[in-house]
């Protein structure tokens, strides 16, 4: 028998690159920590095991959240938005560390007086993180 | 002389269509209301208005949010990610509603049981959101 793909996947709206934007919010903090595109297949993925799995444009190739990190993220909740082309999950963040640049939140940047400002700080060395590379 | 390109938007990494996402985040609750493109135009304005003014692909041109429904997103803070390619707007929503649908939120519906299931109510008819239209 072919494996099926499951009914609710069929009613997402994936772009003409067959990618959906998924975004992750800490649960706990309701913090958004990351956007990142999502293929068919590394939504069901995220769905079946409860672990974030994002597909790399750059590297053209599914992305276990944490493989390189160490810093995985646990989903416990998916949204669908009203067009059904945007997801949101709800997540624990290892180390709460969930950008590559070692901060809590990929959006560090904030427009103040005509000027993005970094106004977070690095919680640990990206150096350190991605050391055994 | 010639209107200046403020140098924080050309800090921006626009997409091939020359969007990016911007994510409408509830200042108070921290609920993510909507997900939505802009472009360069659109952006700008949102800074310089202090109101989200998003971009239509479907309708392809600038749509100020509320021109409708009265519904309007006052700004309060622009995020932008590591990758500089999505933006967070941290918002003041009229009326608790976002949703064309008459909802909070755009993210109304849940995967629970593999099927997508409605969570939230609808707070206002749209027939009377839109009846002026």
């Amino acid at each position: 028998m072919e494996s099926q793909t499951p009914e609710w996947l069929d009613e997402i709206t994936f772009d003409q690159n067959g990618l959906i934007m998924a975004i992750a919010q800490d649960r706990s903090t309701n913090r958004i920590l990351m956007a990142a595109w999502m293929n068919r297949e590394s939504l069901q993925e995220t769905v079946e095991t409860g672990m974030a799995v994002y597909y790399s444009r750059s590297r053209n190739r599914i992305w276990r959240k944490g493989e390189a990190s160490g810093h995985f993220q646990s989903v416990h909740e998916v949204r669908l938005d009203c067009d059904g082309d945007v997801l949101i999950l709800a997540v624990d963040q290892t180390a709460d560390i969930a950008c590559h640049t070692g901060r809590n939140s990929c959006f560090f940047r904030v427009l103040k007086d005509g000027v993005w400002q970094i106004v977070d700080p690095v919680i640990k060395d990206p150096d350190e993180i991605y050391s055994n590379e």
